[in-house]
């Protein structure tokens, strides 16, 4: 853990240096990812029962073992403890809610002699990459699922890997919750592949979400073009912005919360108190030492972690900015007015009653989020990323009459004669 | 030109092969362009400077030889014709309004102890590429720029290569029209990397925007995810839907305004009329005679053109949608109804009146839409380009123990312990 403080004269370059350590430590995979992908292409459901015998020591029967049938998701869902499925439940009722509110409206612009327009439209077919094993997380089927049911995406097909030929009943019931048109135990760049292709069993999608390791990450950058893709996420991180008055047990395991994602994440403290400072630090000593993922959130913290000290929050803002973290929270006293003076970052939890967890499953905004400072840019997953937009034209004679010379006259500058002469055309008749 | 006919026991399989051809043959340039890349965030304006001597034919004399300044900006515009500045003044505003109302509104969710919200916010700073020569398209400069300041992005950074020093004047004035913020005479890769990682001279950018050959659309790339980027654009395209009532002059010039673009661009006519299918083949050699372009219109209409004869109009949308072309126009006696039916297009002209020109200038939508089917999933450059959200969550303590539990219960299921006791050290309090 870094301890700066923005009265050293060293802080900027320092500071620098937090900022430009990678913490993306993904190997390099083209090459392999994109065999697979071409066997994919080539050999279909055969390369993708090969490939799941070698990558996830089980061999299906055929192709139609891949698939998971309704008896199979209804065995799972009787497997799970009811009070998880009425917590699912919350949390997929919430999220729902939250990304209906989301949905744009058409726009019509009526004026004289012309209609213009913008209609959104859901993408027809949707896939969702779900890792396998432990890394399996039911939160990250509704978070993803969830948005592209409600853009009114009429086919979500999910692929999950399952080593040994499991799979989590609890991701079964909530892709069931979350309306999952189909479910495939393929994983790797061959589920990848076999969303963007499809095979003869397997219908392409048009746009593939979810998170997923390297090889995943690199078959998503492969296919896009073919497909839409979401963007590839780099290791979690959050930023707690708290002063003095805070309980600094509460700053400590808002931090370690993201701390025990992996070792990879980061999180960090500003702070304007000194003394909020050594209490935070040593309130996460403290709390570490009780956590179950201990190792994980001690690693990340080593060697990710900061503590910021500010001399006052307009120079808290302005680091916080510069670093345009996924998760912000607001532990001050007036969290609301210092979230209006912050323009980068993905989801904001503010006030001392709510901590990042709470968006993590229940909250309702969703989970998905820019990181690596992506947020200077990009923004959480949502209805949109599974809408499109058209946007439209029509006139009258007199309406083309009025706007149509000036295109005339500046298709004519750029040389562009039949640009010209398609409308000039119809203002001679 | 292809004449396809739904009748002809072929056409599936003629169809598919239409769909199949590749018309992108941008050629591979990852390695050279990772060594600009790696050149500029070495050495900075010294590999600007020695890049742009290379490739542009002209020795800068140092790098404020690079900046545009506000004198040469006046000098252009005093040599633009007036009519010409006028209709630029036209298409800029139009396109202002059409965009401004495509400014997404703040949300905010009040509920019992709880507050959700997501809002927006542009990004700081957005850079332009624009290409040299007799490719810098005035019109594109107003459609990439106009939508970053209307999103009110503050900075906004045009890079355009001047071969033998030479801008053309036109291009000047539009960037002053459209709010560009500071002028670059650097081009290729160079540009990219400078806009992404920045030099002494050139402080970065967040969002990289606009066209330009296969050095710069693989720079982009390559420096996505330090930046955004907007989607890399492949040879344009128009689908013309037409029926039996048309003039197929009109038809035949459509068709030819998007071939003259270049030769990898595609026109395709889709007809329920075998008179109309021969009257427009006929139209279009006759016009191709008398065009400026002739040649490269030729050449697009011969290897990628396309006459698509259907039964009926419920064939004609369902081939649309598999074209999900980024042009479409409605040349049919109800085209607002047929319009309705179609899901999957960048951008619709509606009617007789309204040629797709009409678009490429002064109409007000971007006319820098997704191309190469990917109108399944992608959408024109918009104001949300620009824009990026937060969303936000703020709790009570009743908020909390509202909906606290339910998260605590799935976090213990997912086993992260720290996010479990992040909530519930708060509902013990």
């Amino acid at each position: 853990m870094k301890r700066l403080d923005t009265r050293d004269p060293q802080f900027g370059p320092q500071f620098d240096a937090l900022l430009d350590t990678a913490r993306d430590t993904t190997a390099r995979v083209d090459g392999p990812v994109a065999e697979i992908i071409a066997r994919v292409r080539a050999e279909g459901d055969a390369a993708l029962l090969d490939l799941t015998a070698r990558f996830d020591r089980w061999t299906p029967a055929g192709i139609g073992a891949l698939r998971v049938g309704a008896a199979e998701v209804a065995e799972a869902k009787a497997r799970c403890r009811p009070e998880l499925l009425a917590a699912l439940d919350v949390a997929a009722e919430r999220i729902e809610r939250f990304h209906a509110a989301q949905m744009p409206q058409d726009m019509v612009l009526p004026e004289d002699g012309l209609m213009l327009g913008m209609r959104w439209n859901a993408v027809d077919a949707a896939g969702l990459y779900v890792p396998g094993g432990k890394a399996a997380y039911p939160s990250s089927v509704l978070m993803n699922a969830l948005p592209a049911r409600v853009a009114g995406v009429g086919r979500v097909v999910m692929t999950v890997p399952t080593p040994d030929g499991e799979i989590p009943p609890l991701v079964l019931a909530a892709a069931d919750r979350a309306g999952v048109t189909e479910v495939w135990r393929i994983g790797g760049a061959q589920a990848i592949a076999a969303l963007a292709w499809g095979t003869a069993s397997i219908r392409p999608v048009d746009k593939i979400v979810g998170p997923g390791n390297a090889y995943v990450a690199e078959a998503k950058r492969q296919v896009f073009g073919r497909v839409g893709i979401d963007s590839i996420a780099g290791p979690s991180e959050v930023v707690v912005l708290a002063d003095a008055a805070q309980d600094p047990r509460r700053v400590a395991i808002d931090l370690l919360a993201q701390a025990e994602h992996d070792e990879a994440a980061q999180a960090i403290l500003i702070t304007d108190s000194g003394a909020m400072a050594e209490a935070a630090a040593a309130a996460v000593e403290e709390a570490l030492r009780s956590l179950p993922r201990e190792a994980i959130a001690r690693a990340s913290w080593e060697a990710h972690g900061a503590i910021l000290l500010v001399r006052d929050w307009e120079e808290g803002v302005a680091l916080c900015d510069r670093l345009a973290p996924e998760h912000l929270e607001l532990l001050v006293e007036k969290p609301e007015a210092l979230f209006a003076r912050i323009r980068h970052a993905g989801a904001a939890f503010i006030g001392g009653w709510c901590p990042e967890a709470l968006g993590d499953y229940v909250a309702g905004p969703n989970h998905v989020l820019p990181t690596g400072r992506t947020a200077r840019f990009a923004s959480g997953l949502s209805v949109y990323d599974f809408l499109k937009r058209t946007t439209w034209v029509s006139a009258t004679e007199a309406g083309l009459h009025r706007i149509g010379p000036a295109a005339v006259t500046l298709a004519e500058a750029e040389g562009l004669g039949a640009h010209a002469r398609s409308i000039a055309m119809r203002l001679r008749q």
